[in-house]
């Protein structure tokens, strides 16, 4: 046990951290990177600790006992999952912010274990936002979500006063009760979508950092970086033509398969924000072992490397919306891999990297052979991807 | 049974409605009123269509099966409710827009009859908000989910990019990459955030419209209105001064007091966007019966009603965020005023009209005697007051 002078310096160093925080948000702390992790511990784990939200999982987990008319139930093991899409544009080639929010959502769940069941979506909508591609976005969610196997159960719509052309600023605090009017000028109005979303287990294992062992392979399901590599394309910025779709799509089912092989899959996460470097980082830190990943495994489009060239980033910072990084013992190898392949998502499945014990953090070995370190994502790379 | 012929007539009806839609979204598709709901019924529930979410309620209702390590689930009842906060300004008398956030998912679970258990937070900051604002805001949100005895366990944070000085539009699908010299400049940075929560139900009674008789009583447990005057006051566009602060607060304490009583509590809603006149409403046409409430009954501060005044709106249409009306068996009417006045909550509360067969819809009783119809709110009240 910490003596009491010993927790109250480091709560003195804590405090003295936090004295470093820069005074505004900036987009750095939305990117999935150190910031965000450094924002998430400094204000809500803080405020809101709590040992569920203290383990900076994708899903909480807990165990809810309640009663149905004539039964009384013993309980059940849940997952519950939040997050918020804000992606611009709002289509994109291979998806769109309705496809994604579902996917997000109900990934979040399964690289739990748990099978997704019920959806909320919360929608904020800018006023001049137009119904007809409201009324897309809500079919490609339902669309998803049937796919997925998962129900739409509960929702709520606010909306926001979009800029109005002339006034320079945002939404306006200053909103005026005849704005019927007003709202008709408004320009580039903005929609949002959160979506929460229950999973139970139906099995008794935990997918947890704590089960990970020195040793075990580090495999995922295909090409990393399309995401985010498609959305910079989308918002054409670059003179740059390349056939390339985000991978957006619910894993669920892949992650079934690969659960019903009874191989020993120690976690699972999916590398969106931050991109595989960054997750993997997550993992290792969780795990208190290190992961080495190699270059010459890393299954990337050659569009995804040109774009990451004209964009100065790495494929393994990429954020991806159809990928999942399984941490599983080195002899289910062989049969994850097929199981992946059997799967339209996992066609180019593979193993990238393993475990090990003898240095921390995340090792990129390179073509040449040398070991390089991949650290967190500092800073940010695009904003609004997600 | 209705004929083929005739449901095809009523889908050409419905076509033809929905044409006349407007094309673009308005404040007033979020002011809770008809236009909001015509927009829920013509394009959430017609793409998430599933009974849950066809029910319009607060929360949705399901049963799910799990298993926990050791024990086999025999299923437990759950309610999900989802709501997301845009209120302006974030912080006004009784309430910030954290406080409110954890109140209102903790309230539409409370009204179902189910007890709040965990919540999800999901923040979307404009980026160059002051951290120490937000730090503020999640303290609020830690203390009102203490007293409100529940968890936040998960959340999610997104960054979108503000409207920056002189560039006219809000957030920008033209984010750049060298963002940080930029977000320093922005201007009016906001603040959303969604919460979703999940209730156990801890009995086996349901409460619903379909209980609803002619004869019961409607009950609140105090002054309506304070909510929404008090945020049109705070925004300071009125000469007109008052000590008036929001109702906020997590109703679950009460709504256990009176469910304990034991008394034949037919169904239970919070008025809050639209207020008491459109929940009531909601609730008349769920039941397809009437309710008529007594203008003399109505707890009414006179400060709201001044406020009223000079907005040329009705208290009936006004916003709580710490009212719940109660339609209950009309020989318990003394013994939940009672409960309620026992609790902080409910120290006003009190019977305000009852439930007739003779007429639909919603009808005030005068002072005068006459009856004049109070329908759902058309358009807007205020936009942003939750």
């Amino acid at each position: 046990m910490r003596s009491k002078v010993e927790s109250q310096r480091s709560e003195v160093r804590s405090v003295g951290r936090s004295a470093v925080l820069p005074e505004v948000i900036t987009l750095a702390h939305g990117s999935g990177g150190r910031k965000m992790h450094r924002l998430i511990s400094r204000v809500f784990v803080r405020h809101f600790g709590n040992p569920m939200l203290r383990r900076l999982e994708d899903a909480a987990e807990f165990v809810v006992r309640g009663q149905r008319p004539g039964v009384r139930g013993q309980g059940s093991r849940l997952a519950l999952t939040t997050d918020s899409y804000v992606v611009q544009p709002l289509f994109f080639p291979g998806g769109d912010i309705g496809k994604l929010a579902v996917c997000g959502t109900v990934n979040d769940l399964a690289v739990k274990g748990a099978t997704p069941k019920y959806l909320s979506a919360g929608f904020i909508i800018g006023s001049g936002f137009p119904i007809e591609q409201l009324d897309g976005i809500c079919r490609s969610m339902a669309r998803t979500a049937r796919k997925a196997g998962v129900e739409i159960v509960t929702g709520d719509t606010k909306v926001v006063q979009t800029g109005v052309r002339g006034q320079g600023s945002a939404v306006s605090g200053q909103d005026d009760f005849a704005s019927s009017p007003r709202v008709l000028e408004s320009s580039n109005p903005e929609l949002y979508i959160n979506t929460s979303g229950i999973g139970v287990f139906e099995h008794n294992h935990e997918y947890d950092a704590e089960h990970v062992r020195a040793g075990d392979k580090v495999l995922i399901n295909g090409f990393i970086g399309d995401h985010e590599a498609a959305i910079a394309l989308a918002r054409g910025q670059f003179d740059f033509r390349a056939k390339l779709a985000s991978d957006c799509a619910p894993l669920n089912g892949l992650i079934r398969d690969l659960i019903r092989t009874k191989a020993h899959i120690r976690m699972m996460r999916d590398p969106t924000r931050g991109g595989v470097a960054t997750t993997l980082n997550e993992i290792a830190d969780a795990a208190g072992l290190g992961i080495v990943i190699e270059e010459s495994k890393l299954p990337v489009r050659p569009e995804v490397h040109g774009i990451c060239e004209l964009l100065g980033m790495e494929p393994v910072y990429m954020a991806n919306e159809g990928k999942v990084l399984v941490i599983a013992a080195a002899q289910n190898e062989t049969e994850l891999v097929r199981a992946m392949r059997r799967n339209e998502l996992g066609k180019s499945g593979t193993a990238i990297g393993e475990v090990v014990a003898e240095r921390k953090g995340v090792w990129l070995k390179t073509r040449f052979g040398s070991l390089r370190p991949l650290l967190m994502l500092e800073g940010q790379q695009l904003p609004r991807i997600c």
